[in-house]
């Protein structure tokens, strides 16, 4: 078994249709914005799979966040292709679906963890190309359950922020240091990534998004499109929401408040109206 | 300075005005339910203030979880007593208010963290006495900012556990276990201790109240309690508080339906209807 070509949708948010060139073997890796863009770049006029039913890659890595119903159709669609280079027996091309946690900062440390839905088989392949630039890689199951796992993990992650910046917030407003509050926090039962690894108060923590601006990190208009997809999901699924449709007004009313383009933690500032920790403190 | 007595009212739950001996120096620790009984302990008929303006303890230390305002009440109240042992002068006693967090696991295993409001020299006093019972002591300022720290880090954890919870439950509806989830959460940006230390679903991690159908640990009715104070706070300060209130209603619906003296983790089971974990998975 050999992977024929990596092909990453991740950096594709910046290209479209007429610009993605169908041959490119992309590595560098970043996020789509929306479903219809990995399907144009699959099965549009310059996609990945136009000029009929032959294809070159064996194996295609899709790493944006999009629904898992999508995703899963996506493969389907894949697999009804047949690899150029075995014409004369039937072999199948695979699309694994291989969602990223992490953001830019984990992306730059190389601590990305990828969750992967699809073939067993083609996950054992392509693991070494994810530990290459990430330190986890779990399987998640067969195809879909990659995307299914991301918006899980996005939608726990938008509800943890929204919980630390409401906390924070309430307790600047008792008197209580933010500085303080985390401290408590990161040794106690309210522990968490957005507290002690991404904290939204700005002046509290270096390189975080926080204290450039909220510059940088995971723009909170792709939050809102993760939350989107998690309400689509379990409504379909029939669970309760109740936080994550919370969360996804929040998101919204960030988004047309014109902070779209800012770091999700920015609800901290622009949501909860919580103050800046001192530099001094 | 000396502690003429430590008088610690973590250990009155169980206690009311009718039985509480007002001399003895209790140093189990525990947790009231209600303001009414904190006041109750001080101000009750055999309460520890009981007898006039003359009291003997020089240090009190409350940490029941209450309100920030009923804590700064009572601190202002006991400030107005006299020692016993100075009647000549005017010594007055103070109370800290030192909330732990960490639940009955970090108890026994020597892990509290205390959250300490009142007067800074109090503090310093009474630090070794915390240390011997947790790993961590952290002092919030003034009276009252124990309880506030306390509150806020128990929405913080409602939160965070409901998230948790709505999260692995529709992963569970989409196809991917709760144990690959539980594994992405922890070594992404959804990691938080409700995942990572007191999981909730059954099956996936020892010793935690979900392995115990719910039992043991901190009780749906006394988050319910905390998430009520935590709303009435955040309604006196001015402070948005969307998804505190959400969890106010998940909690007081769990308590409804007859979960209340189950630990607060049973919203997964109880609420979300998530599965439990196979144990051989």
């Amino acid at each position: 078994m050999k992977i024929c070509r990596l092909r990453s949708l991740l950096s594709l948010a910046k290209f479209n249709s007429q610009t993605f060139p169908s041959t490119t073997a992309a590595r560098t890796f970043s996020s789509t914005n929306h479903h219809l863009q990995v399907i144009d770049v699959y099965t549009g006029p310059n996609g990945l799979l136009h000029g009929g039913k032959l294809i070159r890659p064996w194996l295609l890595i899709d790493s944006s966040t999009i629904d898992p119903q999508t995703s899963r159709n996506l493969s389907a669609t894949i697999s009804n292709y047949i690899l150029k280079e075995k014409k004369g027996d039937s072999e199948r091309p695979v699309k694994l679906d291989a969602p990223v946690s992490g953001s830019i900062i984990a992306a730059e440390a190389g601590t990305l963890t990828f969750m992967v839905g699809g073939s067993e088989e083609a996950f054992l392949t392509a693991k070494p190309l994810f530990l290459s630039m990430g330190k986890s890689t779990i399987y998640c199951g067969g195809e879909g359950s990659g995307s299914a796992a991301k918006i899980c993990n996005n939608l726990a992650l938008a509800v943890s922020m929204l919980g630390i910046s409401e906390a924070l917030a309430l307790g600047q407003s008792l008197g209580v240091s933010a500085t303080t509050l985390t401290n408590i926090f990161n040794c106690s039962s309210a522990r968490c990534w957005s507290s002690d690894a991404y904290n939204p108060v700005p002046g509290l923590m270096e390189g975080v998004p926080s204290s450039k601006d909220y510059n940088g990190g995971f723009a909170s208009k792709l939050m809102a499109k993760d939350l989107n997809l998690a309400v689509e999901s379990a409504k379909l699924a029939g669970c309760k929401y109740p936080l994550t449709s919370q969360a996804q007004k929040i998101y919204t009313e960030l988004c047309n408040g014109g902070h779209d383009s800012k770091d999700f933690s920015c609800a901290f500032r622009h949501f909860y109206s919580g103050m800046d920790e001192p530099h001094d403190n």
